[in-house]
């Protein structure tokens, strides 16, 4: 992010209040109050490449500009409606190209849904839920050739996708080009998904979050699926993943596509596993690649493919504590063990790289066998499976195909650094994307943060992504406010990242906020918060009379006294302007330091 | 902590039901259900050292033992009554040792709370709530002699607080003697607070947790303030700081320390400014030094002294961002330049020492030019305020005063380790206190998670105690569930630090929720819990029915197919018990990592 003066002027709190209005579902609609921001765009080399940014008005007249995940839903100007879908964005980027062809697609089935046919309620709530907006044809690379970002950037090509990001992440778009050539970086963005607005996931840039969602066997519908996702992305998920497990996993996936403005991840396997309802064992390498093309052609534009879990690997399991906890990983180990066979991924790894080339979708290499305990940390299992996703990583980028890593899970402190350091040497320095780490298992509730903990540490060394876990972790399915909770902590550990790695800028948005507490600019450090809601109910809770809001003193010390009212009182104390005063500060202090900082001596006993 | 069988029958569910209603405020009660443990003690050499745990009863038949903080409120065979106060434990103790005097103490003054004689009002709110408890003459050492757990170690002696900390950390107690004989860990333990149960604090013991409480100015009463301390020490909090800064700060105190089972903490000068009336310069030695034997009198534990705030270090501050943000350096700070001359508690931090020693009250060295933003992190008004603290450190230990040194504050992550260091090298390994430290400015409301992160990463490295952060920090008074989610938090990053350092033992708290994880115990997975509470309640959320408690899967994969089970099915999938299926499964995972672990041959592009 950038602080800087509005690059549009700042609106009035009119303005505000009206933009406040208007925006369906915004912070601001919830808070009930202005909360001093606005939807505002970067103009990249062409009219129709905008890059969102979320200006934030400073009462001081200033204007902070921050990294924005939230989509058209926060832009006043835009009339969304969920019924309809977002505009495709990149859709005449992906035309210009010319290298993709419109095809009749694999026609939907009711299995899709898991739905049978005997079941005419299930077949009527598929019905009801079908998404309404205008059909569309699936698009692929012409005569299945790669039509990847990563193609692209080894042919030397900066793609508007790139300049996009470039903008976003105030990077040179060639830096953006030479680390997706790399492979050090992924641009997810599948060709049927024209709606995303472009981010990238890599070392060199931001430190990026995902948020899961999903309906399952047991709970939630479609319209909440959609809700969590919106509203993920409005605290600032990058990237949602729909684990979705029970019915209308197809129709569901349609409406979160249509309405996502961030890359959408799933797992394959889980609807693949629905279609053979449940029985592992009947999995097929056709059934699984069905699922890949119909996902594939719907939009999905990472897939998570837990090829690394091998029949050689599940007995390393044995003597775990927690044994297998991935889902993927355990449904993968089930078909291995029940053939005594070779994993059918593994096996036809390459063919399901040309799929993936011919729709530019990412792979995730997912760690099927990463530690549910601490007891399980850096075991043999884990890095057996790390090393295969090695050789897969090495095949995909053959391929042309994005690969970013997946790596775990529970993990104490002292071993998360060579969870990192291993994947980066083994992975050819392929982006990694943890869920976590957790760095303690005897807080279950409270997951988020014990997970936080370990999610900041691993950003710090090298971590690309960061799934994000949320409190009902273990226990039960998040709701709205688990799925903001995890998003926010989240932020709070991908930010802690950014700024320990110094990505340039990242410290502007500490800085403004601490300026802002300094000069007790309250509105300004509520609206400048990653919560600015919470934060300012909080304030309010102790002292909620308006006048408060530009006291120069708060409920910790009261206003007899207040220590950073003293601060100011110190450079009073010194008269003349901040600059003269610092200077004059300055010379002092050099004069003590000089002096040898002491007065007692040194004592001898 | 260990895993054991009971060393006490497990309870039948009758008895925890009659137990759970005869604790009031306990876990058990404000969920409304057998929570599956109870109260339980390991006698040491003699009858009246006994040290309390908490015994976690598992559905297997097996007990895990905890540390316990909670005190004598959640024994069923105490009756407890805040009006009386607890059983003076060390009495006997402190008056085996023959070297303390008690004396006709300080007469307790209006002014002590605040309270004008022209104030009827306060007068009268005042005599409501003086403590009822029985009327006590303070002791201090004979001839004013050190009576400091510093100097019984030095001579060579374990006293029974260091055999009762020995059991309590699962050490021999001669480790617990040498490790205070060093200065490298402190006991705080006033003579004239016999109620507490001994605890130690220094970087070879399980990491610390300081929890917060103080009524203000602007809110908060007597009431409130004795029932966050329990409330505080039952989630787990090891010493209790009262910042009192309001009314009847005196009677406040009285009120905790008699009820309290953990060491009370304050900083002095806050009172000291109370009487008179908030001016900072109006302070003088007297004043400040009357207060420190008022509190030294009713049996503080330690105390927080700013003496390294010295007059030529206040400069250094005119740069920062937010100048200073400690009340008690901006005090000093204050007084400082307003009379411009030395700190007087610099002046006279000898006079202070023999005070302290007297009681055996330990010194917390307070970091008043902390930084307060990211900005001002690890600069030199800092680390010159820290060097000072290395002086006063050495003579404070001359003093044969017990000492630990207060650390920051707001801190990224790559400047974390630093501080430590820094800290280690400078104060002789002294124990490190530390606040957070917070990770970054940008969330508040979150604060807990923006230091949490921070705490476990400096807990890791060797700091002794952290100091806990609320949700509230920056913007508000922490209310009870503020308290409860601090000291949660912290707890979660002070045990993930044990971890991270391999305390002995520490994993096995992890291991037992693991194995009931993996086991599918519902019940052990909630017992076993930092917080059994939320934890049932966000299970029963998603399966709400009692059969869930039982059931061989979770919300998260539903019935059809779970993770776990599958492990389990791979085991029986190789027959035998769990020994021999290990012991197989090793043989072929050595065979496979023999055949090179891999299919694919290395590809050259």
């Amino acid at each position: 992010m950038t602080t800087a003066d509005a690059r549009t002027p700042a609106s009035s709190s009119d303005e505000n209040d009206a933009h406040d209005e208007n925006v369906e579902g915004t912070v601001a609609a919830e808070a009930g109050k202005s909360i001093g921001w606005h939807k505002a765009y970067v103009e990249g080399s062409r009219p129709d490449l905008r890059v969102p940014v979320r200006q934030v008005h400073l009462t001081n007249g200033k204007a902070v500009t921050l990294y924005d995940t939230s989509g058209p839903y926060t832009d006043e100007s835009i009339d969304t409606d969920v019924r309809r879908g977002l505009a495709p964005l990149r859709e005449n980027w992906i035309i210009a190209r010319g290298d993709t062809e419109e095809y009749t697609g694999r026609p939907p089935r009711p299995e899709d849904d898991g739905i049978k046919h005997t079941s005419p309620r299930g077949g009527l709530k598929n019905l009801d839920a079908v998404f309404p907006g205008r059909p569309r044809q699936p698009r692929r690379g012409r005569g299945g050739q790669a039509v990847t970002q990563l193609a692209y950037a080894r042919r030397g090509e900066i793609t508007p996708e790139m300049e996009f990001i470039g903008i976003r992440e105030n990077l040179d778009p060639e830096v953006v080009r030479a680390e997706v050539a790399a492979g050090r970086a992924v641009i997810p963005a599948n060709v049927n998904h024209p709606e995303i607005e472009p981010m990238i996931i890599g070392k060199k840039f931001l430190v990026k979050v995902n948020a899961n969602i999903g309906n399952s066997a047991v709970t939630s519908s479609i319209e909440e699926e959609v809700d969590k996702m919106t509203w993920a992305t409005k605290w600032g998920a990058d990237t949602v993943m729909d684990l979705s497990t029970g019915r209308n996993i197809h129709t569901t996936r349609e409406w979160v596509l249509r309405n996502s403005p961030v890359p959408i991840g799933t797992v394959p396997l889980y609807q693949a596993l629905e279609k053979v309802d449940g029985q592992a064992e009947a999995l097929t390498w056709e059934i699984y690649k069905d699922t890949v093309i119909e996902q594939a052609e719907q939009g999905v534009d990472y897939m998570t493919v837990h090829a690394g879990v091998r029949l050689p690997y599940v007995p390393l399991t044995a003597n775990r504590k927690t044994g297998i906890v991935s889902r993927g990983g355990s449904i993968m180990a089930a078909w291995c063990l029940a053939h005594h066979k070779e994993s059918f991924l593994y096996e036809n790894f390459e063919e399901l790289c040309e799929i993936l080339a011919s729709y530019d979708v990412t792979y995730s290499l997912g760690d099927g066998l990463r530690p549910g305990s601490i007891a399980d940390a850096n075991d043999e299992a884990q890095f057996a499976e790390l090393r295969t996703l090695g050789e897969l990583n090495t095949i995909a980028k053959r391929h042309n195909v994005q690969t970013m890593i997946e790596g775990p899970g529970h993990v104490p402190m002292h071993k998360i650094k060579e969870n990192i350091d291993l994947q980066q040497e083994i992975c050819e320095e392929a982006p990694f994307y943890t869920l976590g780490p957790l760095t303690t298992d005897i807080a279950p509730a409270y997951d988020h943060i014990t997970s936080g903990i370990g999610a900041a540490m691993i950003g710090w060394w090298g971590t690309a992504m960061l799934c994000y876990v949320t409190p009902k972790e273990h226990l039960g399915l998040p709701n709205r406010d688990d799925v903001k909770t995890g998003v926010i902590t989240y932020k709070i550990a991908a930010h802690a990242a950014d700024l320990a790695k110094g990505h340039p800028g990242a410290q502007d948005w500490d800085d403004a906020l601490s300026d802002a507490r300094f000069e007790f600019r309250w509105e300004d450090q509520f609206n400048l918060a990653l919560d600015p809601v919470t934060a300012r109910e909080f304030h309010d809770e102790t002292l909620p009379a308006e006048p408060a809001k530009t006291a120069h003193f708060c409920s910790m010390c009261g206003p007899k006294f207040c220590s950073m009212k003293i601060s100011h009182d110190i450079r009073r104390e010194h008269g003349g302007t901040q600059e003269e005063i610092a200077a004059g500060m300055d010379q002092k202090s050099k004069e003590f330091a000089a002096a040898g900082n002491r007065v007692y001596l040194p004592i001898a006993d």
